[in-house]
């Protein structure tokens, strides 16, 4: 989650706990908040729709700087410390991850052109496999490329989900979401009323009676497809609990029939 | 060489002419200028000694995004459109190279500290030969780490010699620095005037009688350090005549005698 990079304190737990997961792993970051303060340094206006920033020329320069340079190659020589054989990616790095310009959508009846954001066509499980078994562990900028010599923009969500997809045609792969809650939660006040299972059955029971709302929304359909597509299990959980033992898992329907 | 990033021309010419090369290859880049041009718009200072540029922390942060991130994650995306199947690194990822933060050095009488810059331990020929050998192109940005967690700035001719070294326990290695001139001249009037063979006894030569002198030394030096520690030969050229036919050639003694 972008908001643990921009915390000392929670970023240095999160790679320590990361450092200590056993077996074969990979790193997904984001980084907006910092873009957003590199952008404005430079003078140059950060645009969201909702939710989502429109990149620009200008930003794209900044984000490729800041996400894949900045933020990556700290992480990456942080965890090169911590014993962690780390390599940056983007998409374009060793071609793992391809994706075309997101084309011109209406939103609310109006077109929005949301800039140099790549929407991912493919995520290359078989390189990041051949990575992984040389030991080294991938992390990963939320940058793709299109395969035609640009760097694109892509949602650091939509990195993790699409590489979690891709390497469970090899891996049993948990996908963690830190974040900045305990888990889902069924009422918003109360940190501690974690969900603690969510299937396709429970998530449209929740929807329809309104426990579940807003942009959790999203992440979870995000997560369910994830599940959908072969990954085993998605957690969403603080990002100083990411042990697997916390949080709300995401699982598929057989697990709980 | 660092001009050459800043000339579009000059850049698609040369990344061509390195997609075209055969077999396995390494691409090193600088940035310099676009980092100076980077930290003016931040309103940063660009300190430099003896050509040197002096690394404080809000540079470092700099030549991290710029070098690292801007200008690194560029290139990858255009070979990958040229067909090679480049991958970004810095000298943190997979631990390919590592330094230490370069001493204060007294430089006129003067003490100097450059800062966050990292004078190389040792390259890593035997990870950079795994990815070759897995058919990716190591694309080196001019930045190393030292094991604790930092990013240190490192010169591009110092990466591309140290890289040359350790890939030379593998492979028979030409090192080919891009530059300007069409070679080493021994007219500096007359462009055409390229040396095109020098030796360590012709250099001391070439040096004694004042054919070579300032800037061209180091540099000499530097090609004949890495041919006496294993590189097969150093080319000097043009950026735009990388396919090993033009420019001078600096080799061993053995090869002339």
């Amino acid at each position: 989650g972008g908001a643990v990079v921009e915390d000392e304190l929670q970023l240095s737990q999160l790679l320590r706990d990361f450092s200590a997961i056993e077996g074969r792993k990979v790193l997904v970051h984001g980084g907006g908040r910092k873009a957003t303060k590199m952008a404005e340094r430079l003078g140059i206006e950060t645009l969201m729709v909702n939710g989502r920033r429109i990149t620009d020329s200008d930003m794209l320069e900044v984000v490729t700087m800041v996400y894949g340079g900045l933020v990556n190659k700290n992480l990456v020589a942080r965890l090169q410390a911590n014993g962690v054989n780390a390599i940056g990616l983007t998409g374009a790095d060793a071609d793992v991850i391809r994706s075309h310009k997101r084309p011109v959508k209406v939103v609310d009846g109006s077109p929005v052109d949301y800039g140099f954001v790549g929407d991912v066509d493919q995520a290359n499980g078989e390189m990041l496999g051949r990575l992984i078994e040389a030991g080294i562990t991938p992390v990963m900028a939320p940058l793709t490329h299109d395969g035609e010599g640009h760097i694109l923009n892509t949602n650091a969500d939509t990195i993790a989900s699409e590489t979690a997809k891709a390497l469970a045609a090899i891996y049993d792969v948990t996908l963690i979401f830190s974040f900045e809650k305990k888990g889902v939660l069924s009422n918003p006040d109360d940190d501690d009323s974690v969900i603690p299972v969510i299937t396709r059955t429970l998530f449209n029971k929740y929807k329809a009676d309104g426990t579940i709302s807003g942009g959790m929304l999203p992440k979870i359909e995000n997560a369910l497809a994830a599940v959908e597509a072969g990954v085993s299990r998605v957690i969403i959980t603080l990002a100083t609990a990411i042990d697997g033992q916390h949080g709300t898992v995401i699982e598929g329907e057989e697990l709980r029939s």
